[in-house]
């Protein structure tokens, strides 16, 4: 049975209050968790709630944070998150970078610690009601990438965002993780006992690595070799070590290190194209790109070029109106995490 | 016989001088020509005069150019480069980004009207003297890519490049096309008479192209695959699109088109980690990244961890006290183009 944005979001505000939550964080938190369920990012959605909860527990998160800017210049910002919930930090560090870009025209704002925001696009994508192109950068929350040619793991897969506006198309929205696969990939093929392609780990003699079982033995593979490991470099000193956030050796696994502060580094960029020129011409201009892209013809077998973030887009229309589809384990996982804690559940399975 | 810096420099000034270039404007094109040989960019150093003299004879670049500020707010600022030399506008917009962000923290400095400027490394570059961060996109100026699924070439290669200035270690240097290999690649394979490694090309059909010389015939692979099509969009929307320079259809090939503007698009960023916090403390933790990334264990075969950009801070090295080493072919072209301008030869091959 599909449930509705808005009762996903109230269940999730209605765990998170249960565990001590400021009820109006609570709403903010929930409200951004049902929207990556909305596009399908569901690593990202109420399947984090049961973990998020656990951090809470064990004193990991920060529920009266102050998030408050640290510094501050006509281009940039540095916030304090305070070690509050990475959504409440991150939507916050977007807000600002767009009221700044308005006047600035460019504005760039990170963050340190922070916490895990969900997916990289929600942040990004706020640019866009300001008809605004926004940027993201990440500091992933667990080190499953080592330098090339190195086997210690000292680097995330440190995600990269975009969202630029479009007049009548869908905006393009690029959300990804600098590794082949995301490691909630590798997770999600154990769960469903399935074997991964190769090309996405590899074992420590370099060969490759396919049981997603044996993910431990291994490390996932960085997009184009050498230049994916430069790239998770680069964006994990630009939202990282310029943000004096953790990176490299003292970055904690968020998964197995529950109550540990993890000093999350982000940053996001909003630019305002109408400072660079006429609003309207380049939301056409996007329009014309998009459709020659799309008109392109197609090799064999292909039936539709699709856009970065258009299949998200479809995604949100359709389950903006017939209610968002979870899957039956992560509906009965919830359940049981409501009745633990005293709330009503979130729905039939 | 190696040829210092400034040799070079003033071989390739003298070359633009005889076609009509400014005094100074060859002095600086010259200096960054070099620059690129220096730092090992050999496909985008002293190799590309004949090419750039052929464009100028056709009329392709404008040698009085009006390189002006078009638009400006205190985050950002559109320079027309009025079809001038790529060095020179985006030497003109690097300083500005850089004098912006004192002031600023971050600046964005885009341009239109601009040409082929060399190694995107050399502009990102930049900002290290300056103990800031330089971020550099371009569009590519010819289209070698489809889009993910397509057969249509209407994306180019468009290049990243980032610096990050360290304390004691040398700075972190990423300069990458989103494609795993850029086209220039592809045409030394064809000239040495090389076969290329899967991976690098595929046919219409799909299947991997590995002969050089049957190019024209397939193209480039992205990096990561949809991920890289995705990325060298976003870029080439904000190099480009945002920048109201060409993108898509209307982009010309400038090896095919020598007598028309290409209006290339490209944008740079610079980032005053003071504006952020302590620079000190920055620089070393920069430092000690790299220090721990370089003492990572390393894959059986693996001799040493490499920077991103640390092979070519030892050629700039080495270069600067023993002088720069051209192929042989290159100095016999590099002379006979010497001969037809009526100026000094370059010297011996």
């Amino acid at each position: 049975m599909p449930v509705s944005l808005a009762r996903l979001q109230e269940f999730i505000a209605a765990a998170f209050m249960k565990v001590g939550m400021r009820p109006r964080d609570a709403e903010t938190v929930g409200a951004l968790m049902a929207e990556a369920d909305l596009q399908g990012s569901d690593g990202h959605g109420a399947i984090r709630l049961p973990q998020y909860v656990k951090r809470i527990r064990a004193g990991g998160v920060n529920l009266q944070p102050n998030i408050r800017v640290e510094r501050e210049r006509a281009g940039m910002a540095l916030i304090h998150g305070d070690n509050g919930m990475g959504h409440l930090v991150m939507k916050r560090a977007a807000e600002l970078a767009i009221a700044k870009a308005k006047d600035a025209g460019v504005a760039w704002v990170g963050a340190h610690w922070s916490n895990h925001a969900g997916p990289a696009s929600l942040y990004a994508r706020m640019a866009l009601p300001h008809d605004m192109i926004g940027l993201y950068f990440a500091v992933g929350n667990a080190n499953h990438l080592p330098p090339w040619g190195g086997l210690d793991m000292l680097l995330s897969t440190n995600p990269i965002a975009a969202a630029i506006p479009a007049g009548d198309e869908p905006p393009i929205v690029l959300d990804m993780a600098t590794t082949v696969a995301a490691y909630g990939k590798v997770k999600a093929k154990a769960a469903r006992g399935e074997t991964m392609p190769e090309g996405w780990m590899i074992d420590r003699a370099g060969k490759p690595l396919t049981d997603p079982k044996r993910a431990d033995e291994g490390f996932l593979l960085p997009i184009g070799g050498y230049k994916g490991y430069g790239l998770a470099l680069v964006v994990g000193l630009i939202a990282g070590t310029l943000n004096d956030a953790a990176m490299g050796k003292d970055l904690i696994d968020f998964n197995r290190d529950a109550g540990g502060a993890t000093n999350t580094g982000q940053a996001i960029v909003a630019i305002d194209p109408s400072a660079f020129g006429d609003l309207a011409h380049f939301k056409s201009e996007v329009d014309r790109l998009v459709r020659d892209l799309r008109a392109s013809e197609r090799m064999p077998g292909v039936d539709r070029i699709w856009m970065p973030g258009e299949q998200s887009h479809e995604k949100r229309v359709k389950q903006s109106k017939e209610g968002i589809t979870l899957a039956p384990q992560l509906v009965k996982n919830l359940n049981a995490l409501a009745a633990e804690l005293g709330i009503e559940p979130l729905g039939e399975a």
